[in-house]
């Protein structure tokens, strides 16, 4: 792992909430990450399938730490804002959020996800979500 | 109780999330409903504020049953689209999110939703997010 | 009028695009601004209603000035990003977007606004719009 | 033209506003609709670039005819909803919005945009907004 790899994957191990949804990184390059977590009843809305919230939750922190690839040395990255479109039931065994960096300014970066739902072994998906987020730099330790 | 607020008990019941967050319902009212949740490690992002995923999960799950208690009968309640703006880290003993319905259409209906951070017993809290929501009423077993 | 009314006087009279809309300052108060646009079929979508584009125009104007008034001195205001709900057809003989402060940062503002369409000479409304909106503050002249 | 690109082109031709901003149907094509617009002071915002609102203007009315394109036979399109994000200032000798469908359901439509601004006669471009918008089908003439 490179550099950027290693503060990412200690930043997600960090992450309480990614452990409590049984969430897992699965690719970081630059710009770019992706965040992988299988079905569970404990995830689950009132018909079974998974919340929004956690659909949510998790191409969130793929957004923001695709971001974080492309911040200042030295930065952490903070949530100002998303907005997300549930396009179909999230239904499936497992969802990929995937998190890339449409512009990285000096202050703010805007970030666009998705959230593909998997029901089997093989690569076909149906995108569940669409992301749109405005990502803060913030100096690490603030 | 009365029988909305029955229906909403038992679908809350039913959302394997919340029971996973550790929330609750806390006011269910006519076009508004309250859910509270305690701080925990297990919600964390970071820097151990409670992750925005979090946060967005019971305003979407207050926003959601706000909806359904203006929907028509035999309905039930799908999140369209969201958005949330996070205005101050996550930091308390525990935080409440209202949902209240704007407006009420045959087929949307336009919540928005802010979650309090209490920092103590008091009845003090900061805003933490505001959301605003479009919901649509489905057919119940559709 | 006071200093920050006059610096947003004059900077509302710099926005060509009020102008050409129709648009004019009603209130400027600390942390809310109102803009007032009468009905004309040159701001008009194909069945003759307002055009969403023209009522976002006036309340992400009324959003930003809003948070000019709570902004540092020496700061232009710019805005990040916002989400409008239309809730139902703009129809009405004049509208007025009113734009609120929730929360005022160092760097960015988070404002809510909503578009009020009246059919006649009297006080009644009806909300027509709703929005969140993500304003930064920038260096005059910057 | 074809049939939907006649359609389009009359219900183009009957938004007041476009005509206004001095937009244009530049593409229709299924699922896809672009509309240019050129400079024009009477389009700025206070620091002289196009104000927010005829960006936003000019790709919800691409992001609304793209869903139309895929829309049932007999029905119109109204936007329920639009999120915008804001990369950079909107400067530039013209403007192209971009909209698509990403998601068609029978009810909903789900669009992303974006808008392109071109610095010379030359291909090259930024992009300075990115649209992501809920679009509601509705019976003609309801």
């Amino acid at each position: 792992m490179n550099e950027f790899q290693q503060r990412i994957a200690a930043s997600f191990a960090a992450q309480g909430l990614m452990a409590t949804l049984g969430a897992r990184l699965a690719l970081v390059a630059e710009g770019e990450v992706h965040i992988e977590m299988p079905f569970s009843i404990h995830l689950s809305q009132q018909q079974g399938f998974v919340h929004a919230g956690a659909i949510t939750s998790i191409v969130d922190s793929a957004c923001g730490y695709a971001a974080l690839t492309r911040s200042p040395p030295g930065s952490e990255i903070v949530t100002a804002e998303f907005k997300t479109n549930f396009m179909r039931p999230a239904m499936g065994t497992r969802f990929l959020a995937v998190g890339k960096v449409q512009n990285a300014g000096r202050m703010l970066t805007v970030c666009t996800g998705e959230v593909r739902a998997f029901t089997g072994d093989g690569p076909d998906y149906k995108v569940v979500a669409l992301m749109q987020a405005t990502m803060v730099n913030v100096p690490a330790g603030a």
